[in-house]
């Protein structure tokens, strides 16, 4: 069973991520250490304690619709009443209605413990906060005012809706429609499909952000609006009214994540009963400026799922470490006692659980990093404009390695279980199908990687990406001057890493320069690969010098020798690997 | 929908795998190529049409079990006999006994055909066949006349059973056991898991092929013998008779391949009625040399799910492609169409589709050459024992190579779908829990690897090894002076992969001479990775060479200089990342 590794958790953001730092020159507020331990601890228990037992009921049962309305499996809904009411989902909110204001980095840290918990549980109070975010950027005060204490709370919880049949990547094929009623709010009509907690009963109201277009709007990205619909319409004094023309039309049976559910939601189809059709909304922000707004939203959302993929990775190496110190099979060179050895014995075995551990590590390593470089934005300050470019550099790569990585360990771990891996009550199965869709939704992660590639390096003409480079190189020259045993073949590796993402980083940048687009395209996804390889050599070497810890030194030496190493041929995929891509790829048109 | 690929597989084999010449030279007997040609054309036909449509219903309704029966879903049991009445179960049979004797070049060939279908059928023939082939090699003439006309027409149907609770890569821990009745046939008592096609409807007799320990055997591998359980103790006419004491006690509910039912068997619990308990078995071979007899089965069953491995990587491949060319998303650079382009014309989704053709390419390749050597060790001659070690050689790389393509691919291929990936209705998902079970089963990737690593390299003192790299060394020299175009550039890259392979394979031979076993040991699965994916860039410049087919050519050189690379970093790990990770892996001990 999950134990959330606390300990661990709070070395990474103190000492890697830099909230060590953020809490001496008060850039995080208020915030003391001490505070911070004891979210973390109290987290920890609670996600260990009581969302991760629920995990696998979750995924048995389902979410189940029924007339309209989705009934939750057993436990879900009092499993999330208690949540709220420890105080969770209020954690990052605004503190004038309600939040307590703490940084990304706690909440990315807790967030991971819920999705280690369950990633079916942690993704819908996801989308509440990136709605609270959105609302709180971009609503009218009246808007402010009637819904988010609320959802700060948790009382009402929030959904996002973009895709629809014909457009999910291109948001900007979307058709949904949106029509002046005449009184200051509109009338919504159409389908949107794959809506995260589009219906469910955690809450006595549910709140749908709506992207749609008004009737005199122009094509595309450019003639977005975005709306707020109400499940319910709220009363005079708050609580939730008349039923809103939005409704549930059927939940789709996916791969895992089945405690989730995935809804088709059909707005305006008159399903209200006696009124016109039309679901009321409001504008929220300006008329065609909707996908602005949907990004303040989107960006946090990407992070979010990152961790997804670093939770989901954690629970697989937990499940996979005790079973191989339980089972045991053969005999291993280095078991001295009775019988058959436990297969963690086996250096094959360790390779396996070596590898699961270090690549969590660095996606946790980099997704909190992440969250620190929001928070540091957020500051403000003469560094503000670093910060966020920065965080805008690291969203797309702490999105998409780590959701790969989720996928990867968690496949890793059912191999760990052999056989009783492909077994489904053993749970490592679980695992592995709620991993899989996190490299697809919130921006697929080849969607990622060309962000990445074509809109995140050419920031400040390249010169914050190249500045970055420069800090990891500062990091490798720290663990060689650490003296800490082993190390400087680790440095070596590292250094040729880094290497290797200079190298790319600057053929990406001349192709962006030259105009030779395509060639970056398909160099995006082995790019997105390198950087993240990179920076967790990078990041490892720091933790190896924070405290000189034996084992995370090994950790390092470990990477740095059977997995590093990698970067050199994603490094010749992405600067002379185009050209042959685009030349196969021409067979495919057909 | 699958369409079976006729013409690549069939270039494959006469011009990669060695089938042409072997025509040439007669070592395939009388084959002719006309006869292959329309065997794999109507394999081809039946495996599309027949066996494909199938595989969504197998997965939705299972295997099902009910008072010891197990029923297979609507259409299975009609589809089996349409297929054994094909005459597709005696394809490779021997001759004597009702089969065609083909070489096991058309049976991997028409065996990828039928995986490709459905996995969860394709894997139920390949038990039977590799009971007949360990019959006909052990067991007494009198249990052959019995058993193998019938197993040959697939009129009944075999299984395997190793695998109990403590015993799994352990073979030698079974505790199942046999005693002698005095008469020259044993009762069996004990319990066996994970049992593939233990029980189902599609024949009349199921015919077991036991493990088990006598009463006097020595502990170990060393005291287990094999024995020959049916179901039904056949009459003296040979029709089923008597109902044995061995029972389905329940399926597994598993992953995927939910349409194969995986059995706990129990032998001699007394549940057919008022005999004595104990289920009859016959031995097979020798007393205490049953795991010798059982290798038969398995080396041939490992060839047999690595063609898993490929077949599901073929098909995951098909339906992203055909997906790719529908959806249309956004603008892409070489689309001059109208309206939003079809994905396929997205450089990063031809970077998935060409990685998932390229890997399922090389993994036939291998696959295909495998069974190559297979043949032509049985077609005996001077260089019968040379083959021999060749299909050693190849028989783990190819398992595990393959099964690891196939979950690579078919996760891809889920990826490609985007949202609709995650949607079970839409069969990609299908793949990748099918494809999950091939790296677990018939012996798990990491043992193929030690096996490759400690077993095979050391045939001939390294010599088989060393001859096999300098052939390979011949292939790419051949695509050099073929003269076509950009080839230079592959041949360099796949002559550096080949060093890589060279320099791993002589530094695996020192660890083994010097006693380095764990090191070998650490190293294992890195080294197979290498090797395939060195083998496969000869292999791809063989067919380059073969007929200069320029989509062929085209992806050869998106191989050489995108994914080949990856040999680099994997040498570095086996040959410097084992001290690391056994430092590293002290501390997963506890």
């Amino acid at each position: 069973m999950y134990r959330a590794p606390v300990a661990e958790i709070a070395f990474t953001l103190k000492h890697v991520a830099g909230m060590g730092a953020a809490l001496e020159t008060g850039a995080l507020g208020d915030l003391s250490e001490d505070l911070a331990d004891a979210i973390l601890e109290e987290a920890g228990r609670f996600a260990s304690e009581e969302v991760a037992p629920l995990r696998e009921i979750g995924d048995r049962q389902g979410a189940v619709l029924e007339n309209a309305a989705v009934c939750m499996p057993d436990g879900w809904k009092d499993l999330y009443r208690r949540w709220r009411e420890g105080g969770w989902n209020a954690l990052s909110g605004p503190v004038e209605y309600g939040g307590q204001g703490l940084p990304a980095m706690l909440s990315v840290a807790v967030l991971e413990m819920w999705n280690s918990g369950s990633m079916a549980f942690g993704i819908g109070p996801t989308l509440t906060m990136g709605a609270v975010e959105a609302l709180h950027a971009h609503a009218s005060e009246e808007l402010k005012a009637t819904y988010l204490p609320k959802l700060v709370s948790g009382e009402w919880m929030g959904t996002m809706n973009l895709t629809e049949p014909q457009a999910g990547s291109d948001v900007g094929a979307l058709r949904t429609r949106a029509e002046r009623a005449g009184d200051g709010t509109y009338r919504l009509f159409g389908q949107k499909i794959f809506i995260t907690y589009g219906e469910h009963d955690f809450s006595g109201n549910i709140v749908h952000l709506v992207l749609a277009r008004l009737p005199d709007a122009p094509a595309g990205t450019k003639g977005i609006s975005l709306f707020l619909v109400p499940k319910f319409l709220p009363n005079p004094d708050g609580s939730p009214g008349v039923r809103n023309d939005v409704f549930c039309a059927s939940i789709e049976h996916k791969m895992g994540i089945h405690a989730s559910p995935t809804c088709t939601m059909i707005y305006g189809d008159g399903f209200a009963g006696d009124r016109e059709p039309g679901a009321v909304g409001w504008l929220v922000g300006e008329e065609n400026r909707g996908l602005a707004c949907m990004f303040t939203m989107m960006n946090n959302a990407r992070l979010a799922v990152g961790i997804q993929g670093v939770a989901v990775a954690e629970a697989a190496y937990q499940k996979a470490f005790a079973y191989a110190r339980e089972r045991r099979q053969g005999r291993a060179p280095g078991y001295g006692g009775e019988g058959m050895a436990p297969i963690v014995y086996h250096p094959d075995v360790q390779r396996s659980l070596l590898t699961m551990k270090a690549l969590t590590w660095i996606a946790r390593a980099i997704s909190y990093s992440c969250a620190h470089a929001i928070d540091m934005a957020k500051a403000g300050g003469g560094q503000a404009g670093f910060w966020q470019e920065r965080a805008n550099l690291l969203t797309p790569v702490a999105k998409a390695f780590s959701t790969d990585v989720g996928v990867e360990v968690a496949s890793l771990g059912v191999q760990v279980h052999g056989g009783m891996g492909y077994i489904e009550e053993t749970g490592a199965a679980t695992l592995l199908r709620d991993a899989r869709i996190a490299p697809i939704y919130e921006g697929t992660n080849g969607i990622q990687a060309i962000d990445l590639a074509t809109r995140k390096l050419p920031q400040s003409d390249g010169g914050h990406v190249r500045a970055f480079i420069a800090e990891l190189r500062e990091d490798a020259e720290r663990l060689r001057t650490s003296n800490s045993e082993g190390a400087a073949q680790s440095v070596d590796r590292i250094e040729a890493a880094v290497d290797d993402l200079e190298a790319a980083t600057e053929a990406l940048l001349v192709m962006l320069q030259e105009g030779r687009t395509e060639e970056a395209l398909a160099g995006a996804t082995p790019y997105l690969r390198l950087f993240a390889l990179g920076l967790g050599g990078a990041l490892l070497a720091r933790a190896a010098v924070a405290d000189g810890d034996a084992e995370r030194t090994a950790l390092c030496r470990f990477y740095a020798e059977n997995l590093i190493g990698e970067t050199a041929s994603l490094r010749q995929a992405v600067i002379e690997g185009g050209m042959s891509l685009l030349a196969a790829g021409e067979a495919l048109h057909g």
